[in-house]
């Protein structure tokens, strides 16, 4: 038999937003391996190891799966939502390049997953219906200054703009901050959505108009998504829709 | 029986990159509407009105199926990708906002699915696993100095970049216009990736540097993805693997 690495993308929670093709890549895996959540999620059953690891050891996580892969064994390793954004994809091909030649002739595969910020989209209308832009907001692998750079510049374009990671205990500051840059830079009461647990039981949805925005809105399990100037709210008996429209006048 | 609207994304083309709820939202519909090549990888069954329809009708195709949900149907709007990125979620909130007040209260839902751009990066490799930005390159709703502007921006912020609508018939003088301005401002032989029709049978995926990019490469079934400075190819056997890592170094 010879060995396989497919880097699987689970999705935001709902099983029914996981796709066939992952579900199958799941079910023929001989061993999956990922963050503990994430490998949580995947049933036990007679052949398949799973193998749960801590968060922030995704190059140590990368070069086992890589070295199972080797021995022969078909491994899938798990990420939420699409392994391609912020997520394990970019780690094990840093270790593929920084590891024994024999690595790149691996059959590796990366199959996409429901990103959490189309989740998050969905559920509130379509903000992300025009130009828009994707950034992490923890500095733990960039510094502070190219953020808030990009932030500016995606401002001046006049990007929707999506957060991943926009807050968690250890950096409180780098959320506020980014609400002060935006502020600044848009200087309009435009529509932020702060989507917690996007397709769990636990999931909230609020809209709230820029000026309004708190750093305790988000944490690490929150996507905050910020419109663009032309970004609209329908206002109805239920949730308000948020949609950006497709054009710009001349 | 209330009728309600589905907004539904199909995936890129494979059918094992359709989620379990747009399939499900799809086998509970009366109706589903949509642009005629997606509305034909729906099959007919006894109880379901197929209503196909051409192009660039996306507003008269959004107010037809909201009269339809007033009318009591269970109306599913069917997109390629994800119906929130380029596609029709933003085409009936429009349609929504412009109507009689009776359609924000309808039970209106958008199911994200596989955009292409998730697609295209996964056969790649992971070329948007850091900060990147997504651009509509079609000028039929926005004006062309708007996407020249917002390239320049982007390329300052050295976002990774995902085109959709590249180039068609129609429009062929803006992509080749996109190259010049990347290779102006981005001034390097950063990798471009031209992901053709992934996921169905007639896939191509093909990475040239930036300086050896020409206009013919893209169509209108073509996903274009341009890495950030530090975007990097693993050559081996097979095809090259691109990926943008997760760091930069302060």
């Amino acid at each position: 038999m010879s060995g396989s690495i497919t880097i699987a993308g689970l999705g935001p929670g709902a099983e029914a937003l996981v796709t066939p093709e992952v579900t199958a890549a799941v079910a023929a895996a001989t061993d999956v391996i990922g963050y503990i959540p994430y490998v949580a999620r995947v049933a036990p059953r007679p052949g398949l190891t799973l193998h749960p690891s801590d968060n922030r050891v995704e190059l140590d996580r990368s070069r086992h799966a890589l070295e199972l892969a080797t021995q022969g064994r078909r491994v899938v390793v798990v990420s939420s939502g699409d392994p391609g954004v912020f997520a394990m994809a970019s780690a094990v091909f840093e270790a593929v390049e920084a590891g024994p030649t024999a690595w790149r002739d691996l059959d590796i595969r990366v199959l996409p997953g429901i990103t959490a910020m189309l989740a998050a989209a969905a559920r509130a209308g379509a903000p992300l219906g025009h130009d828009f832009c994707t950034i992490n907001l923890s500095d733990n692998l960039k510094p502070w200054s190219l953020i808030e750079r990009r932030l500016k510049l995606a401002a001046q374009a006049d990007f929707a703009m999506a957060f991943y990671n926009p807050r968690s205990k250890a950096r409180p500051e780098g959320f506020a901050r980014t609400l002060e840059v935006l502020r600044e830079a848009c200087g309009d009461a435009r529509p932020v959505i702060f989507a917690r647990a996007v397709s769990t039981p636990e999931e909230q949805i609020r809209v709230v108009p820029l000026p309004q925005c708190t750093p305790e809105m988000a944490d690490m399990r929150t996507m905050v998504i910020v419109g663009n100037s032309a970004t609209r709210i329908i206002e109805r008996a239920g949730a308000p829709i948020v949609y950006t429209p497709r054009s710009v006048p001349a």
